[in-house]
Order: structure tokens, then C-alpha cells, then sequence
């Protein structure tokens, strides 16, 4: 059983930024985030894109604003249970919460703190019989760790950034990569489409178009894809592949959190802007995610939610002391690895 | 008469933020502030010192993060009145606030947004008589424009950064610089106490210590000012000077805004959180000069509660308009100077 002090579920901006304003008050956080990799939609939906109207920069690349973000809370050393869903919450009788994700990972903690998005990000999953009988043995709809392509034969279903991008990461690890798109057309960057032009000049990614994966084949583990190549013969193609790759977006859903008995409205959690908390009681729910009067889902709205909620978990976990606020710029920030960040302090000296 | 859309009084980072936000809703904002640059106390008071609490940012000098902010606006191109202090507010019969400053000069709006912090900074005045017979006229708390000083004999008391820094700096400029504290004891960074000693050994900051400045002589302007030497004999010294700048620090009041018929509480001005508007409907309050349960005096709190401000702004102004948000991700910065950021578009390409 994972303990913590404040269970953050949803690794996206916002999320991480409340493990800073925790760790100002001493609180310690863990995330658990379907996403393989922390940051969110930031991450896996647009890392190279521009964001504008994050306060302070004129521009900033959605995946740097993350890697600053981690980089900020690194002193209070969050720690993540990463590629699972939270699925189901139950209330112990003294008065914490116990979380478990799809996977049966276990977190206890005395606040929990719904930082979720849009939802977790659902794969989109191609319409072939059978594909849940290859799941993780075959066939996988995130790219975790590109290592386990190695010197594989690959095949990528999908017609844009992640479907171009990845086959252009792949070709220089895996034995061989395939990539079927039902379209002749790429949607993407500029960029991704030109590389992926080259390289198949280059024949090191095959491209199979218009075409679509129909069926799949293999006994205990994927064996081989059968597509159908349109046009003038609608002929059936077996092709002998050990790994597939179905890239076509991801989809937000809300998910299990919507039946763990919080007020929703419009597929959101409603709650009090007083301290961002729900209808239950030390469950608060924070950024894109929740819904009150006046609501923006903006990622700087996210920030201002996740610090009074961290000031209202304090005084749940410690209701008789009184937590005096210190700005950073007075008292610095000491982290939990013992590293201390501060203001150079002011001299008292004679000149004479 | 200056006219805007949204007028801002105070220009501290969640006024200029404001802008920006404002901006993306193609409303024009116009900024007061009683200091005689943007920035607020970040500017005024600690623009060397770090931050660590902005969203995004492990460490932000104050002054950087002001740089930021502007940069960020200036497509937007907002306008200024400094060094002036709101007074006066009425309402006119169309609806629309006309705000006057200590100086007269009149600013017309159908919005006002006080985002004035902890109020407006005034300078701390030592007790010498005839002191304000001379303002302006040979005494000034601020130093707007060094130029002033060129080839003038200037007389700085203080012990602190700003007498410190000042000193130091208009040492290149001033014909002769006198340094007048009570104490021989200085207190500011390291770097500028060493400096200050290192200048009065070359004799270019003639430091007088311990003293204290007791009069004030000269018929239309300054002409001497009459100090105290404190120790063993107390004499009384007069010096030939053409400027005389105490810097004793500065103290926010709420000042003037205290009279506008506003619901204060604890010297700030009560808001509902919904779109932060004050008891008087199109005055707005956001950032360190409101309160609502739950505030926080953070910058960052200030950012959202500057964004909300902008759309109950908009719909105000616009009451028949349905404004569709866009991200700027995906819809891009469209500056009134006619720049217009944006992330580059995908493309749809055919691959053969």
C-alpha cells in the first residue's frame, strides 16, 4: 500500500503543481496518471505546441512548461504510480482513503485530490475482431518504452502526429516498420510528413495506403495483420508483424471517478470555490476537471485551484495548528531531498 | 480624457496580466499607477529578489518576471498613467466611470479593475520642517528619471537597498553624491555595501555617518540642507545642495480607493469569487487588494482571478455577444499592433 498525504490523481500541470504547493507546507504528494508519463494532454497531445497564456511567458512549448514543472516540485520528491487508472475509492474508518487503479496498485492517504483533465486519456481502438485478445501481448495503443521494438517488425495504423512521429522514432530501432493509413493524406507537422516521406524513398518505412487493418492472427501472441487495400481489387494482405500499433487519438473520458458518488455536472465534479472541494469531504477536485460558477478550463485557473485546495488539505490533516503563509521570496523553499532555495539575505555592515 | 475598455488601476503583474487577458477578448486596457514605472512592488521594492512560486518558473527574479509579463502584453498595447494616483471615481449616466488622479488627469471606462495590491506605495517622509514646501522642488521620494540629477549636487538619506543602489548609481552622473544615514551600519545586499565603501574611498560618494537631516534652506527651491551630526558634538553642518532625496522605504495605503463607496474588510476590498466584482457592479478588484473566504495574497492568484475578471468584463461591455473561448494553442495571439502568434498548422499531405 502506497501512503501519502495528498493523492493526486492526474499527473497534468496541474497536478504537478500542487505537489509544490504541498511541499511548501510540508505535505507530501503521489500521482497516479493513466498516461505513461506525467505532464497530460501537455505530453502525449501536444508537448511542441505553443501555449501563450501561461502568466510570465510569452510563449512556451506545452512539454517544456512540463519539464519546468518538474524540475519546480523535484525538492519535494513526488512519487507517481504512472500508466494506471484510478478505478475505484472506498473510506476507511479512519477517515482516509484508499484508491486502487486497473491494475490493483493500492494508495492510502488522508486527502485525495482529482487533478484529472478532461478525463483519462482512452485509446481510440480500431474496429478488429479480436484486438483485446492481443492486448499487451501484440498489440499496444501507447508507446511507453521504444525499447521494447527493438529489432521488431512493426506495423503503425494511423494518419497523424502520432502515427508519423513514432514511425519515424521506430525506424531506427525496429527491424522493420509498416505504416497503414486509410487515406492517402497525412495530417500533421510539416515537418513529420516530409521525414516520413523520405524515409519511405529511403525504404525504411513501408507505407501501405489507402488501407486499413481488418484482422488479426496468432495463437498465444500476435503473429500477423490481415489489411485490406482499397481500390480497384479490395485484395487481402497478410503481413507477418510482431508488434501493432493502432495510432488514432485519444479520447477523454471521465471515467470510474464518475460513479465514486461526487456531484457531476456537464461531465465535470462540482465544487466549492472556497477550497475546491467536493461534495465528500477531504476529495477535492481541481483544474479542467471541475466546474463552479465562472469556471475557465485554463491551465493558469488549474494553479490557483490546486494552491487554496493544498491550504484547505492542511487544515483537514492538521485542524489545530495554524499555518502561518510565508512567501517564497522571505522564506524560500526547502525541499524535502534537504535542498534549500532562497533569497541571498541582506547584509547589516559599517561602511567606514 | 483618456478612454479604454478596461481601466486598470495599478500596474503590479496582475494588472498588466489583465492586459493580456483583456486582450484575448479584443478589449483595450490603460494602466494607473502611482509609481513611476510598471511592475508594482516586484519593480519598486524586490526586483532583484527570487520568486519561486510562479507556476512554471523554479526561480523568477522579480524584475525578470515584470520583463515577462510586459513582453507578454505588448502586442496588446496597453497605455499608462504613472506616477499618478487614482482619487477620484464617479459614475457618469451612461454608465461609465470617469477616475481622476492627484494629478487631474481624467480617465474614462466602462470597466475598472483595482488591482492596486496592498495599496499605493507612498514614501515614508522623515519629520523636517518645510519638507513639502520643497517637493518637487528639490526634495523627491522617487527617482523617475536619473537624468534629473546630471551635474546637480545630490544629497541621498537612507540605509537601506534603495539608498544604497541609488547612490551608487547616480555617483556616474550627479556632480557630487552625499550619503546621509543615522546609523553607521547599512543594511542591503553585499554587493552594494561593498560597493558604496568602495566609491567613498575614491571619493566619488561622500558618506556622512551618524546623521541626520534636521532642516531645510532656500527661498523658491532648495537651496542647503542642515544636518545633524550625531556623537560628540553635536554640531549642526549646512550643505550647498541642489537635491535632496530621503529614501526611508515605502508604506501601502489603501488610500483614496477607501472612499469610493466600496465594502472593505481588513483594508481590502470584498469580491465574489464568481467574477470577482465589487459591491458596485462594473468595478472589479483583483489580485493582493481583495478578499473573498479562502484568499491568498499570491501572484499567482492574482492571474485567475485577473482571467475571470476579463470574461464577466466582456460580457458587461457586451451583454448580447456570446464569446466562444479559444484556446491560444489553437486559436493563437492576434496583437492590436497586428502581430499574431500562432503554433504552426498541421498540414494534409499526400505521401507516394
Amino acid at each position: 500500500m502506497i501512503k501519502t498525504d495528498i493523492l493526486i490523481i492526474g499527473a497534468g500541470p496541474t497536478g504537478l503543481f500542487a505537489v509544490f504547493e504541498a511541499g511548501l507546507l510540508q505535505l507530501k504528494c503521489h500521482l497516479i496518471d493513466a498516461l505513461p508519463q506525467p505532464g497530460g494532454q501537455c505530453s502525449e497531445i501536444y508537448p511542441k505546441k505553443p501555449i501563450y497564456d501561461i502568466p510570465g511567458f510569452p510563449e512556451v512549448l506545452a512539454g517544456d512548461l512540463v519539464d519546468n514543472l518538474m524540475e519546480q516540485i523535484r525538492p519535494f520528491q513526488p512519487t507517481f504510480t504512472l500508466g494506471e487508472r484510478a478505478n475505484t475509492i472506498e473510506k476507511l474508518e479512519d477517515g482516509t482513503f484508499v484508491v486502487t487503479t486497473n491494475k490493483g496498485t493500492k494508495h492510502n492517504a488522508p486527502i485525495v485530490a482529482i487533478a484529472g483533465g478532461l478525463g483519462s486519456f482512452e485509446p481510440r481502438k480500431p474496429l478488429v475482431p479480436n484486438l483485446s485478445k492481443y492486448e499487451d501481448k501484440g498489440v499496444s495503443y501507447f508507446i511507453k518504452d521504444p525499447e521494447i521494438y527493438r529489432d521488431k517488425r512493426v506495423l503503425i495504423a494511423g494518419g497523424g502526429d502520432s502515427a508519423l512521429d513514432w514511425s519515424i522514432y521506430l525506424a531506427d530501432i525496429a527491424s522493420e516498420v509498416t505504416l497503414v493509413h486509410r487515406r492517402n493524406e497525412f495530417r500533421g507537422a510539416l515537418d513529420s510528413v516530409e521525414k516520413v516521406q523520405s524515409l519511405k524513398n529511403l525504404g525504411r518505412i513501408n507505407l501501405i495506403t489507402p488501407a486499413e487493418v481488418v484482422a488479426l492472427k496468432g495463437d498465444d501472441k500476435l503473429e500477423a495483420v490481415v489489411f485490406n487495400k482499397s481500390g480497384d481489387t479490395e485484395e487481402e494482405i497478410i503481413k507477418q508483424v510482431d508488434e501493432f500499433i493502432p495510432l488514432f487519438g485519444l479520447s477523454p473520458k471521465l471515467g470510474p471517478i464518475g460513479d465514486w458518488g461526487l456531484e457531476i455536472e456537464k461531465n465535470a465534479i462540482k465544487v466549492d470555490t472556497f477550497d475546491y472541494q467536493t461534495n465528500i469531504p477531504g476529495i477535492y477536485a481541481i483544474g479542467d476537471v471541475n466546474t463552479y460558477p465562472g469556471k475557465l478550463k485554463l491551465i493558469l485557473c488549474g494553479f490557483h485551484e490546486a494552491t487554496l485546495m493544498c491550504q484547505s488539505a492542511y487544515q483537514r490533516i492538521f485542524p489545530n495548528k495554524k499555518y502561518v503563509m510565508k512567501y517564497t521570496t522571505v522564506g524560500g523553499v526547502s525541499g524535502f531531498d534537504g535542498t534549500k532555495r532562497e533569497a541571498p539575505k541582506a547584509v547589516v555592515k559599517t561602511i567606514d
